[in-house]
């Protein structure tokens, strides 16, 4: 794939580490590439970060035709800057836009596109502890009939974002309230795919909680709102009684990247996992007699965020006093020491842009 | 509400009606309208039909942050235009951004930005048989961070497009497939708002149906796999036996305009309905044994379209020997009707502009 570079005349200022945020400030360029169904992906490019300009009655603004990824470059040791499983995130897109009926952008000309625009912008990924370059590719439909009908033109853009913690207190246990209302996502539906529509859903329910107090919402199953999924933007995972337990994969979850990198520590560290339903009252039982010992959300963008308070139906429970635990915390350090590159990688995960 | 208005210094050419097509060509101008949490809705507009420019990290094109609405103006034979129930719409708008968690536009805004516009745009309001005026409002975040967050900023969009029939061969009978594969929505989900998301579930079904020669999708619940919800972009009312039945609003159907004004004419009428829970199984057995004597998809696009033949895991059967049957006739002839001014409008259901 030949990308044509236009570079700013206008470089941005970096900023310092403690004003980053998280996904706030973009960086000097943007990748974008266009579809249509005659031609199919072609002039991929890389441009300053400008506005985007759609007709209004592009399907991207009306019927939710839009997928999307998220992964991070971190700065190593040595200076180099390296990214954490791309391919799998360029896999999912895959999947995200098969089941939305998008064009597929093949992953092996996605991980080149997102490679070629780190490189570009290599400059703005941080370097101080906790910091990296959140990598956002996302994939619309622009096609300007507002018929019901299937996307004949797409683009597909990425944009950086240099990060700090997404959270504002860093690795701290978070409050998280189990949603009993609204529903996110059912099997058959989008849930497995990191599309709009979820986000959507969750949208009011996660803004509910937040204006009470917690992080984020705990999902429960849209059929019986009896098993618990994941968090707002995170999976999750459980140690009770000893035993570590994750919601399976049951089609209405998203299959995150952090959580399958979680069972791989656990299987290399000899422990059994449980991928499993796990009922809410299973959940809450163990919180109320003491055996829940840690809960804890994973994704990228906060990679493992201990749960230290869990709300049901207006109870709250408090989960290993509060702290941080040994298994978040260990599983913290192993995977951001693979991930900024201060630890062995023994299964390959990172590959240098 | 002071609206600027901005016209356009090239005006478009009118198209034949026969060329018209559903939602491919605009008219001269549009609507739009920005929102802030600290100024409300301000600076509504109408201004030249152009491009919408916004940031690539716009939540909108990642987080699903878009609701929209669909009704017509109508040309009447003594040459002024009407609205059909356009309260109806702009509260629905207003339900739909509530559950999104985006700004609501109080329903009148949104009904004078909605005559306003059709006012300046008048002269492309279509007078031929069957032609109309599709109204689009739409409504979407702009906050551009890429955490997730509720929506601070949004913009509120009307855009015009003169229509013909919304299927390429008017009211004539169609096929239907009965999807079994993919879920569209779920209680407590966004079923019952206009959302893109919705649609953005919707879109592979939608496109294997019509690939197969379909003319869209039957969804079944998505739960229970087993209760017919509505159409692709329609609701349906079925009659069996010399009873009137349409599926019960659970909250992962649309509450159709048109559906809700069927029901009315069927009182007015004296005909019961059943307004519950119908079973693709009760609908296939009398669609065997003959006693399924009419289906119809029912909304604004197309008003009324009989449904010819349905196909339910590989198995099809007619309807009504593939024809319109008496009561989707009266039904379009009534709706159709009072839509374009040619018989009396007892329930107050239009409106000038
Ligand atoms: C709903 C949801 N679940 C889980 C995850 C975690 O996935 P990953 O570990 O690939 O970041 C995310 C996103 O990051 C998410 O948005
Ligand atoms: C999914 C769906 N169901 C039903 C309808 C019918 O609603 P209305 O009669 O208000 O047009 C529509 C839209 O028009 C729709 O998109």
């Amino acid at each position: 794939m030949y990308i044509s570079i236009t570079k700013t005349t206008h470089p941005g200022t970096l900023l310092p580490s403690d004003q980053l945020g998280f996904g706030i400030h973009y960086t000097d360029h943007m990748f974008i590439m266009d579809y249509s169904d005659e031609k199919g992906w072609y002039d991929p490019r890389i441009v300053p970060f400008q506005n985007i300009s759609l007709s209004p009655a592009a399907c991207v603004f009306h019927y939710g035709a839009e997928v999307f990824e998220g992964l991070k470059a971190y700065r190593r040791p040595d200076g180099e800057v390296q990214l954490f499983r791309p391919w799998d995130n360029m896999e999912r897109m895959k999947n995200s836009a098969i089941r939305l009926g998008l064009p597929v952008v093949p992953p092996e000309d996605a991980l080149e596109a997102v490679k070629a625009l780190v490189k570009v912008d290599e400059r703005w990924v941080p370097s101080d502890p906790g910091t990296s370059l959140y990598i956002r590719p996302f994939l619309y439909g622009t096609d300007a009939k507002l018929g019901l009908h299937g996307v004949h033109t797409a683009q597909f853009i990425i944009i950086l974002s240099p990060v700090g913690s997404y959270f504002d207190n860093g690795m701290e246990p978070v409050k998280i309230i189990v949603e009993t209302e609204d529903v996110r996502a059912i099997r058959g539906g989008t849930g497995e795919a990191k599309c709009g529509g979820n986000y959507g859903a969750s949208n009011r329910a996660g803004e509910r909680a937040f204006a009470n107090g917690y992080s984020q919402v705990l999902w429960l199953d849209g059929v019986e709102h009896k098993y618990v999924e994941e968090g707002g933007g995170m999976n999750v995972v459980f140690k009770i009684n000893g035993r570590i337990i994750t919601p399976m994969l049951t089609g209405s979850i998203l299959p995150g990247v952090t959580r399958r990198s979680c069972l791989q520590l656990f299987e290399d560290w000899g422990m059994p996992v449980e991928e499993r339903l796990i009922s809410v009252d299973e959940l809450f039982e163990a919180a109320a007699n003491g055996t829940l010992e840690e809960a804890m959300c994973v994704g990228t963008a906060a990679v493992i965020c201990p749960i230290g308070e869990l709300t049901y139906e207006g109870k709250a429970y408090t989960i290993n006093n509060f702290q941080t635990g040994p298994l978040a915390q260990k599983l913290y350090d192993t995977l951001t020491g693979i991930q900024w590159g201060t630890q062995p990688d023994p299964h390959g995960w990172t590959c240098k842009v």
